[in-house]
């Protein structure tokens, strides 16, 4: 029995519509990248994005801290690394790396948030949390 | 008693996130503007396009031609005219005008059609064609 | 001897930033694809967009037309094939069509007008039509 | 005489295309209009960010920190304070508070560093901090 991937590695070429008038990549589309990435690392897991949306299950954005070390420009070929660093039935922490070649542009961090239809925070349900952690949510006992 | 407004103008600053690599607005971006304009236009005729949707009545668009005449760059204020060309219960069509100044930057023409949830063509309601038509919508006879 | 490549196919999926409140893909991301299309399409040609702008060549867009027949979805896996249909020194129109397997979403054609720095007209150096063309520009006859 | 502007109010309006499937703003969104604060922040102090470029002046983020507490829909208007909360020649730290009426939706933080055409940090040019901070910068003595 293999627990979970924790990890994933997508590539992402920059669209000119990135980019600005400075001619970088836009420091807002990197967040765009990063939930590009969440959204392979579910796939990973067996666990689609769509699906759980159809089954009234959201991740929200809680926080997100982006540190910015070098600049990508349009038709740059950039690899992103996407990592789950903590996951409980209600929150899951990501970190990203994201590359061009061997230089590192970017590092962040994001904590989300499970929430229901009417966005307030509910627990995943025990299947998905239990394909995505590859560990079942302790049972209360007696 | 007044007939429905049929035209609205409304000030747009470029922002920089809207320019690319060249310098200027990207050209997907005046697509964004237009919709600005038929959300203004909607209100002005007392039809909240978000209540629209919260009754289930969606405008979805099936054509657009747009022809680009000049750029816009970051921070410019631009001017942006809609007009409602014509309008029957299950499409609407509309054509834009975005100038800076006296400088005509783009024009426009849009067809959008009225769907319900499932995203199938519909009517709108009778109250609302009244509201942004100002003509109640012709009746069976005898 | 080959000619030209005329027509290119490439795979998008859809990200959840370019979904709307609809949950379709909203309808001014199409122009972002169209624009990936012509960069592949430019690339299979060994010419490379940001070369081009590098050297001072820029392509603007000067007409735009949209069909859009049905609608797209968060992680649909989406074909977009683009077309030169006719190629000048000075502009060149594309026809796109991008399907959800087969299924027809939208159809549109463009028209790119070659500029200079400075944003005016300006037929393209003879080595980039040529490779672009297939087809040496006609040179005047003694 | 006074010194500089450090905080200023803009009111933003959710444009649909601004939304995600969720029905919520996309929070890659807020960032775009934290930039919105910072040009409208210049302004007040008569440094309009697009003359400092055509000046060889650029501020690129370098490190950005966001919290989400409450999600925005289409079409609120929502009122946005960018504050300066350290300015030297070569960084300037903004805070940011987003929100609907009294209810705080967003707090953020940004790192900027001011660099030149080729993307190397290199501090502002005298007039401009000057007139940014209200301060001469210091010179040396002696």
């Amino acid at each position: 029995m293999t627990g979970p991937v924790e990890s994933c590695r997508i590539d992402i070429r920059v669209r000119y519509a990135e980019t600005d008038a400075m001619g970088y990549l836009h420091h807002a589309q990197y967040l765009v990248y990063f939930e590009m990435g969440r959204t392979e690392l579910l796939r990973l897991n067996r666990a689609c994005y769509r699906d759980m949306e159809e089954r009234g299950v959201f991740y929200v954005v809680a926080r997100l801290e982006c540190r910015y070390r070098a600049a990508a420009r349009y038709d740059d070929l950039l690899t992103l690394t996407t990592t789950t660093e903590r996951l409980t039935p209600v929150r899951v922490e990501h970190s990203y790396r994201l590359a061009r070649g061997v230089q590192l542009l970017t590092e962040a961090r994001s904590t989300l948030v499970a929430v229901g239809r009417e966005g307030r925070p509910q627990p995943l349900p025990d299947d998905l949390y239990k394909e995505m952690s590859g560990v079942t949510r302790p049972q209360p006992v007696g």
